[in-house]
């Protein structure tokens, strides 16, 4: 049964980057870990947006290699100094506190307290962002100038944080689309105040998710929003069965930056994803870098792993770790603009159009160019300025409509972005010029 | 049967280039068309020099998903200014009159007359070509600046052509060689008074079917002058059943300019006659570009149509489009000299070469190398400037020839010109060293 | 069998530059040619470190396409100027005498004289090296301003040479390791006094072979020592039943100087040897040259001969004929290096721990990453100044260890040296997160 076409993804939909970054200035202030209520907090935001599924996973549950921990909460935390002023101050930014910190209240000397700060003497003024996930610690992040004002003394210390059995929690929206193969969209959801990584990621996969659910689609959809490393391992443990469904996919974080773009291959090198973000980014920007895979990085590391090797690549502005706000307290709403999670979401949905549309056709005049002058082709473009480019795909996707290539490989072989070659398929298509061949080569 | 070594093409055969360009010179007054009394003309022409046969195709032939159009003859037009005076005259140059314009007599006032009229305003003393094959038209080229002089008032114009049920014409000519394996040589016929686009095409195709019809070959060459596009379809349509006996082909235009030389590789990319000229042209200049296949161009869009997909490429000079006197008035008989119509006329040879005596041999002594010097081999390219390479030649002839290589292969790894390494594998064939193998892999 | 992984080779044996210079230093004043008493000196000088095994092939022996000539002896040359004067002395540099030259004793003018006399006019201050072993002849060589000092007059000439029956002369040395299958390192015995070319090799293989003699290895070490080209044609011609065992080989010479290092593929291009090679140079220096196979060149000539096309590359610091000091009496013991012949000696084996130790393992927990922090191998490299170069290691060996990608594949997708790859693998094995596969693909 044919299909109709679906429209073009890149449409002028202007305010996409506004809204992303409204979402993510809610989500900013929370303070999310790989367990515990800041997670809670964040899916319900989304919730708001689209109808997410909450899952918790007890503490103690194995995933493969791994065992669920306890769970974390904190409600308060400070560093006190002889005179009794709030010096260091959970309130006042969530990073302050190392990750999983167990509770603590004591008094000691500067020395002594020393042992459990971590500054940044690089960059002196920023807080640097820690955790201590499986070794049990306590600690505090600070400005490094500001730990050089300390004068010594007695401080008083105090976290104010539970870690207990509990449960790891998730979210997860399946978008159905006309067959059960899957495109699988995964963010992280474990890092506090750090608003490229991943606030950005969250929105922008939340309004992807809403724009999406409103559209008929070729294959389904699954977001999912977990902590990062336990996360997903927990996810693929409790899903293995059919993860073969997972046809292509992307994790997506730090997508708010004006950096990169970047992408990172997934782990078979030339996944479909992987030619389809490679030919985007080639059209989006003369700055983008497309990296092969390496076992380092976000979640890709457990999709990628070769018990899985699942066809899921990494999408990034700036490479994570390459830029100076990475891991501190730089990494703000004012690093982030709507702009640049306006750009990554027209990539995205760039990529998509490719991963929907990607299907060969055949030419049904093959010997010789058909007469496009004759069928009104030449001037129904005349007077656009992209008359010529549009003139060029037609005759590509007439040369190479041979069964053996599909979209994706003319657009690439042409070096004309995908959309510009399939609104030439369709053009051709409604002049009777070209049959559409199978989806599936 | 061992056949004779072909003699290599790279001869010095001075004078080819002032041959070929007398014979450019004698075709670039005629009016051509895609029809009419000028091609007819310029077949007589190169009929001259090579027993040429001419094909009569009438008018409303269907040829695929094309027609057979009205045969156009023009006598005569001008512009009469309100003086009397032809201020612009087909007499002049026959590209003042846009191809296939209808017949017109009438008074106009030079607003109205503009309406019809094509100037080049970045280029304002060249007069455009221009036609409308498709769509009924008339219409007057001319210089920029001249039409800018003309003033106000009432202008006569006329053009004496007819455009009336006839036939299209081309001309073929079939060298028989050893087998019936083809080569097939295509210049486009259609255009008039352009030097280079053309006439430089007919007329070095015409020399070397001249210089090949009293040698012995491999292959037949068939040579083909047919107006573009329409005459290379109508070709594939009456000889579809006899196509697959094609197996190397070259579309040639514009072969008398400085620029280049150019290489558009066919649609399949690695036919050997990719890898011949990629070769040739690699040795011949450092200027040599290698482009690879696109559906824009002369007639190879049609030899590579789809339903084809005939190893055909396309050998230039300077590539169309991109000189900037394409297609107006100064691709004129100063734009081509006789010194690159030669070099054209080498690098085509040198081609053919390859073509014809690409075999492989089998060394008879492979384990180790064969002692030389005590053939003489050595010694025999003493004195020699170019005897270090005729050496390497040799040691790469032995070492590869084991059955897999052909001498193209050879040549390529070795990065020495394919005649050197042919004439090696002669010297240590007559030495005893190497016996011949299959021409066919 | 497990058999245990064997130690890095790249080990620091400190000392290994001085005592392979040491060992290079007694070669070098011995006059070797293609034959005679100078190559029996040389192999008695190597049989002290290594149990080498000595053949003497008689003159007039046919292997292949060649004959074993008649041995060469000399022992004194001179001439003499007119006063008398020893002006060319043999005693001085064994350079001075043409190799191969027949005895003389005659006395001519200076004029006569000059067609026995070769020298460099571009480099006249040095003395060139030549040879003439199959055309008789002979002759002297000298520095070029020196013979611009000789006077007119009669010049006595001397050379006490024999050229007679006898015999070719080779050494070997066959460590056996686990298997038959061998690995051929060859070096060249035939020049003089040449120190790069090939004291070199000679002193950095004896070396090797006297270090390999106390491990266990899988491969067997074929160490060969025999003239440029006649030598290694004898050593095929009568070993050609057994060569099917060289699974990988080496030519060494001119590893004693500072240029390079230079890798020459073999043949195939793709053998592991060609493999390991070029990971070895890529990590070993920034002007590390990669070069494809040619016919031309040292032995590999020979063992790459179509008919036998042996997995034989050769390894080089400077490549031959590249560097000034090539085949002059400038190739002497200031131009080699205990420094470089260290270096060159490490790179060796290098590669050797490659061809020993690649092979392919299986990740026992393919599913996601295991938990390495609870097996304390995050914590086990810590304070290492290489930790998370070696952190990324496991996690890459971890990620390919799919029984389709062995330790060299590994090494080279991660960008990582082999050693730390294969050291990763080991402590991942003793941790039980690895499985060993075979060795064999």
């Amino acid at each position: 049964m044919e299909r109709p076409a679906p429209a073009a993804w890149q449409v002028d939909e202007t305010g996409s980057g506004a809204a992303i970054y409204e979402l993510a200035q809610q989500l900013y202030p929370i303070c999310r870990s790989i367990t515990g209520n800041g997670v809670r907090d964040t899916l319900r935001l989304l919730a708001r947006c689209i109808p997410l599924e909450t899952h918790e996973v007890a503490t103690g549950t194995q995933v493969f290699d791994w065992t669920v921990p306890r769970e974390w909460n904190i409600r308060d935390a400070y560093i006190k100094d002889p005179n009794g002023r709030r010096v260091v101050d959970f309130r006042q930014s969530n990073l302050h506190v190392v990750g999983y910190s167990t509770p603590v209240r004591t008094t000691l000397s500067l020395e002594e307290l020393k042992k459990h700060i971590f500054t940044l003497p690089n960059q002196p003024d920023l807080i640097p962002y820690r955790t201590s996930y499986y070794a049990e610690f306590w600690g505090f992040c600070m400005a490094h100038n500001h730990l050089l004002e300390l004068a010594d003394g007695e401080y008083e210390v105090m976290i104010d944080s539970s870690l207990t059995d509990g449960s790891l929690t998730y979210g997860e929206f399946l978008h159905r689309g006309e067959t059960e193969d899957e495109v699988l969209l995964s963010a992280h959801v474990c890092h506090p105040s750090l608003a490229n990584d991943n606030c950005s990621g969250l929105a922008l996969l939340t309004h992807f998710a809403e724009t999406l659910a409103h559209r008929q689609t070729r294959y389904s959809y699954r977001f999912l929003f977990a902590p990062g490393t336990i996360g997903s391992i927990t996810w693929l443990a409790r899903n293995e069965s059919m993860v073969d469904r997972i046809k292509h996919g992307l994790v997506v974080s730090c997508v708010g930056d004006g950096g990169g773009p970047t992408y990172k291959k997934s782990r078979r090198g030339d996944a479909q994803i992987d030619r389809a973000m490679t030919h985007v980014l080639r059209h989006a920007s003369p700055k983008g870098s497309i990296l092969d895979f390496s076992p380092y990085g976000y979640d890709e590391r457990q999709y990628c792993s070769p018990g899985f090797d699942l066809p899921v690549g990494l999408f990034q502005r700036s490479q994570f770790g390459m830029f100076p706000e990475y891991h501190t307290s730089a990494d703000n709403l004012d690093f982030i603009r709507p702009e640049h999670l306006e750009a990554s979401y027209q990539m995205l949905a760039a990529a998509i159009d490719i991963i929907e549309n990607n299907c060969s056709h055949i030419n049904v005049n093959p010997k010789c160019e058909p007469q496009l002058g004759r069928r009104g082709l030449y001037t129904a473009i005349g007077g656009d300025k992209d008359a010529p480019a549009k003139s060029m795909a037609m005759l590509w996707v007439l040369n190479l409509s041979d069964g053996k290539h599909k979209l994706l490989d003319i657009a690439e072989q042409a070096g004309i972005p995908f959309a510009m070659i399939r609104e030439a398929a369709e053009l051709l298509s409604e002049n009777g010029l070209l049959s559409r061949a199978n989806f599936r080569p």
